[in-house]
């Protein structure tokens, strides 16, 4: 691949008319943590809020990344442009077994109306949101449609991805017995649209009673998502999923709910970055301070207590005391 | 019950003498973020790491707290001392439905070898981890022999919780397919020992087939964690488990691993713990401050984008400038 630099300003208009090279370039510059990636952001950032942004989750293996193929199939078919954004670890976006894949997304390789980056998660925590929620706002100012975000569902930095999303679209399939336990339990939150996919399992019809019943269980049948069965390796009930996850983009808009999650997750973004960057910092201050790594040592040999040790950390890195009583 | 207070001294000696009322009272205060219990845990922490903190995690349902109950009755009765604490919000401990609950944990209640607490989710990310570590060195220091620490396994909280532990059993049951397929995909790390619960399931042979092909995977046969079928409510496969987790622990200490991961879990959870603290100094920035308050309302308007707002916060409450690109 050529690597001549583009320039900040061929980046900002190369991204703007949705150019592949400048929204691959700009998304590497903000994995990298370089900080040209936020001079584009903060250029082009108040162009941005036009796509909607639905994170797909759902355990390993149950088939998301077919489902997303699929999906973007569809979106192709009714002459949308798309993106998607994995930072799921165990999805083939992400360890780049697509080409020749039987998901066949090698297919869009070539169409301009078509974005498909992966991120890896590397790095330390809330680096990854911090690079996804860049990654989304440039796909945003690029034009984009639909953008989905696959995430595993699972982590902190998984969920902090997902925090960006104006809607989550839940995918199971037969089997997935903890996930459904989860729900039950009020562990994992109620997403906006359940698919069962892998619908010719024997199993699929059962799994779909489970469900219903757990969503049935809302007082408030507005708020019950629909669940839909899936095939996605052969398309089977994708046009009605996406027809379904277009009207929850009509239903929150006209509700005033899309504009009211988008501000929170906003702030929420904000802060889970924020964090990661005082993360980042106290790992800094841990490694570069010869007093605080002597700290620790006497921590593991019980001399000093451990949390004597976070005051110690916190005074150092954000200043005043510990915080311990706060 | 009686809230006569204990001073620090009462606390002290009726910690160490494993007195429950002294206990819960100190525990209390951890939940409380009362200054007091830092004081108790820096005065008893030298007297800490003789016990057995093994952490039992698995997905909503599979009968982690009748395991755990199960566990507690076999270590009783060969006369050992156990704490448990649960920070699972869908365990029945933390629901409070344990008197006259079929797991019978109550038979323990009046035993004064026993030390059973739940603790609440409540608060935010951070503050979690750190009482639970506090309540977990107080429970060290009361002389407990083994400690339980029943975590959910999902969100970050817990996963901080559970890297106090010395050992992870995960328990798992017949239906648990999103767990298989976590650990297939090394979404999910492999535990010390995996117990399959509910092993009167007819497909309980089936998992216990499944999980093993994953953990024959890798190649070096000491990492590959035994894997026992249990049921819980009956006590069967209890013996058998205990044995293993004893073995576990001897093990772990002959190889001096247990003592590497106790530095490494010691440092992780100092650096957990920091991390809360720092989250917490950034929400109460953003309450206070208006200059940051009016910063976020801009950003949800698309008028200043959210790295500058993190930029702009990190500043605030770290000093310095805001480490885009650290």
């Amino acid at each position: 691949m050529a690597r001549r630099a583009l320039t900040h300003d061929q980046l900002v208009s190369g991204v703007r008319r949705g150019d592949r090279r400048a929204l691959a370039r700009a998304i590497s510059l903000a994995e990298n943590r370089d900080p040209g990636a936020h001079d584009l952001v903060a250029e082009l950032y108040p162009e941005t809020g036009r796509t909607f942004a639905i994170g797909v989750t759902g355990p390993p293996g149950v088939g998301k990344s077919s489902l997303i193929a699929a999906l973007v199939r569809q979106a192709r078919a009714l002459g949308r442009s798309v993106g998607v954004i994995s930072v799921d670890p165990s999805s083939p976006f992400t360890q780049g077994a697509l080409l020749g894949d039987r998901i066949r997304l090698s297919d869009h390789f070539l169409d301009p109306g078509v974005f498909i980056r992966s991120m890896g998660t590397r790095g330390h925590l809330g680096g990854l949101a911090e690079a996804a929620l860049q990654a989304l706002l440039l796909l945003d100012a690029s034009g984009k449609d639909i953008v989905f975000l696959e995430t595993v569902g699972t982590g902190q930095s998984e969920v902090e991805v997902i925090g960006i999303a104006d809607a989550v679209l839940l995918v199971l399939m037969p089997g997935s017995g903890d996930s459904v336990q989860a729900l039950k339990a009020g562990i994992m939150e109620i997403p906006d649209v359940i698919a069962i996919n892998k619908m010719d399992h024997p199993a699929a019809k059962t799994m779909l009673n489970d469900v219903r019943a757990i969503v049935a269980l809302d007082p408030d049948p507005a708020r019950r998502p629909p669940i839909l069965l899936t095939e996605a390796l052969r398309g089977e009930g994708v046009p009605a999923l996406w027809e379904t996850l277009e009207a929850t983009r009509t239903e929150l808009g006209e509700a005033g709910e899309l504009e009211e999650r988008r501000r929170r997750n906003l702030v929420g973004e904000v802060l889970a970055v924020a964090t990661g960057r005082a993360r980042a910092r106290i790992e800094d201050a841990i490694a570069a301070d010869a007093g605080l790594t002597e700290l620790l040592t006497a921590v593991q040999r019980r001399e000093v207590d451990p949390l004597t040790a976070v005051d110690a950390i916190v005074a150092a890195v954000l200043g005043g005391a510990g915080d311990a009583a706060a």
